[in-house]
């Protein structure tokens, strides 16, 4: 027979329909909970990094996902920069500015711009990426290749039940 | 030996010392990217859920920690809730307000003022808090309790990891 965690988190106790409470799973079990920790203290960790080289955390997404992709359109850039449209699009007026991106009306349809990333673009990125790794590994210290996998593959099936766009 | 997870995302190929690219990596194996994406859904689709009721993200995280402990100081709470203090203290005006919190100041220090919930708060959470247990479980379908627990337990030594709070 399977092993049940606890028997209160993700099932309710055996024979009962009733949900547990919050104090009876306890905030250190409550995974939303442990993950918004997590994101806010890793974002604003590497904002400040960022601020000293005069970028901002939705630039340098906007740029990794630049930096490993042919071109993306403003709505794929927002949804996988995790940003509002109009952030991104104020975000892609100033990269354009800096000169590390370039935008180009589709030929077929004049009102879908392709977003590219330029030389200078990636040479960005590229002089961030260290410390952006660097911090990456210190975030996942201790914790095993199996292990990473795992929760690799956790966050993939989280993000499959969650999620409401097509990729 | 171990086995290596790939090889190229928490370790350098085998004899390098060089950092894998983001490329290299790619995306969907880069855990921040993954945990930003899940994170960012999550509070999207709660948000929404809680506008219909006149709440909001930080206002329901905070009577959420405060139904699970006795009191608590603007400083933990913004802490706990993930929260900038000003915006904590901006959203305690608010549930103050609404009858949901109750602040006093400490007998031995009175520039500190404990927080605690109401019996109206209490209410209140409750009534959200079955619409929140069930986001929950939809976000976790189909992954097993074994897993859960693990997830959790590196979410753990994730925080340890990089947080710079003392709770």
């Amino acid at each position: 027979m399977k092993e049940r965690f606890s028997g209160t988190i993700l099932h309710p106790p055996e024979g009962s329909a009733k949900r547990p409470t919050m104090g009876e799973i306890g905030l250190n079990n409550f995974a939303p909970y442990l993950m918004n920790r997590v994101v806010a203290r890793y974002n604003a960790n590497l904002s400040e990094e960022l601020k000293a080289v005069g970028m901002t955390t939705v630039k340098v997404r906007t740029l990794a996902i630049l930096s490993i992709t042919p071109s993306a359109t403003i709505n794929e850039l927002s949804v996988f920069a995790v940003t509002e449209q109009s952030t991104m699009s104020r975000t892609l007026d100033s990269l354009e500015e800096q000169g590390y991106i370039r935008r180009t009306p589709r030929a077929d349809d004049m009102r879908i711009r392709d977003v590219t990333i330029t030389e200078e673009g990636r040479a960005a990125f590229e002089a961030f990426w260290p410390a952006m790794y660097d911090s990456f590994l210190q975030m996942f210290q201790g914790i095993e290749e199996e292990e990473y996998k795992q929760f690799i593959s956790i966050l993939h099936r989280i993000l499959q039940n969650i999620r409401k766009h097509e990729f």
